[in-house]
């Protein structure tokens, strides 16, 4: 059986009861590692759970699979998944292959950060399409984040733009580097939808004890120290009244 | 202080185990009924956390919570609320009466059928608008559901149908009713937009040891029995490749 389970945002306190009792049992105790990040280190995590844990690169899950899957097929076999196993498409990827490969596959959820973005007190089921603005590099500057923000605003829904994370190579988008990206996307595009004086909420460390939330113009916000990472940025729609008086909990 | 706690969504083994050690610490423990359903019965749940449980109906939070607040001013207060503390509105304006009060407040996040709906396979990143279909009633016969719908599918994005549940009254919408809704929805509003043969997804019991997802057209999810509340529906936008293939794990 191959489970998979989330971990949720933090440290190990976060996983579930239940999950915590599949962990004990299982033969082997995986971590995916670089689609985002949690509080505390590895040897701290298996020092929690009481289990070593073998953490994946991008490479060994999405190329160098085969092994875990076999390993599924005669055991149990524990791979967690930071926040909730279908958060991101890798996962989902995997697990259609694991069932392709004829592998039992059960999933245990948890709280990942596209459902605790509602700690900011804008409604989750009036958020549009969630964006990632991703670094640009040479050769790989993308926009099209920007024309998605525009039709959730045309429709007064809140956007949540995930910022990229790097974790194989420690790079992880503050909340600033998101917003120097979403101006050069508007000055390549020639869009005038943000401005300064735009209301924008920057988040960081989503769940955790110093989590930091800070909601005002897109010109403080980008001045702000968020401090460490994992960063996000939302560009709320219109708001209800019950939303604004959230939000004036994060004034600065 | 008062605790938000989401109980995520089967049993006692879903909370955290940051949760379950709060809630063991509280000096009282409440749980709000009325938005959700968990599969274990109330004195299940207080024996597997080893604490007794008031359960509070909508009147209770939505009118009589100052006793509530009062006793978290004095001690800690665990409020648990079935799925994540932010799924629903309700919980956003208790924690704004809280704050207003002066009650230090924190949140304890878990799954929600916001996010557990991943499980069908499509990304939750490409969700749009979420919606409700209450259940009509003389002079209460909403048809708003249906235009943001097809907001969302003209966008190419899903849309998550939460279905009615009114727990005070032992009422829960099912699979089937949601669609006769929709259906009369748009014989009101003169639409088109779902026939027969659009592909829809039904889930139940999402989370639970016996969740049940089946894709197929509409016509056939109709005749679908999903057994036991609660239900839910999924209208997919367009689909990309991953989402395709996981959506055949469910034909029938």
């Amino acid at each position: 059986m191959l489970w998979l389970i989330g971990t949720g945002l933090c440290d190990a306190q976060d996983l579930t009861v239940r999950a915590r009792s599949i962990i004990e049992n299982a033969d082997t105790v995986y971590l995916e590692g670089y689609t985002s990040l949690l509080r505390c280190s590895i040897p701290e995590y298996e020092e929690a759970i009481g289990r070593p844990i073998t953490v994946l690169t991008r490479t060994d899950v999405e190329s160098g699979i085969e092994r875990v899957l076999q390993e599924a097929k005669q055991g149990d076999v524990a791979f967690l998944v930071i926040g909730d196993p279908f958060g991101a498409t890798t996962h989902t990827d995997l697990y259609v292959r694991a069932r392709n490969a004829g592998v039992d596959v059960r999933v245990i959820h948890n709280v990942s950060v596209l459902s605790a973005i509602g700690a900011t007190g804008l409604e989750l089921y009036r958020f549009g399409h969630t964006v990632s603005i991703p670094y640009w590099q040479a050769g790989f500057e993308p926009t099209s984040f920007l024309a998605r923000i525009a039709e959730n605003h045309a429709r007064g829904l809140h956007t949540l733009c995930l910022l990229d994370i790097k974790a194989d190579e420690g790079r992880f988008m503050t909340v600033r580097e998101g917003i120097e990206h979403l101006r050069r996307a508007q000055e390549r595009e020639k869009s005038n939808l943000l401005t300064p004086d735009s209301l924008i909420v920057g988040v960081a460390r989503l769940g955790w004890p110093d989590q930091c939330i800070v909601a005002g113009p897109l010109g403080d916000i980008e001045k702000t120290d968020f401090g460490a990472s994992p960063h996000a940025i939302v560009i709320p729609g219109k708001l209800h009244e019950i939303e604004r008086e959230m939000l004036t909990f994060w004034k600065q």
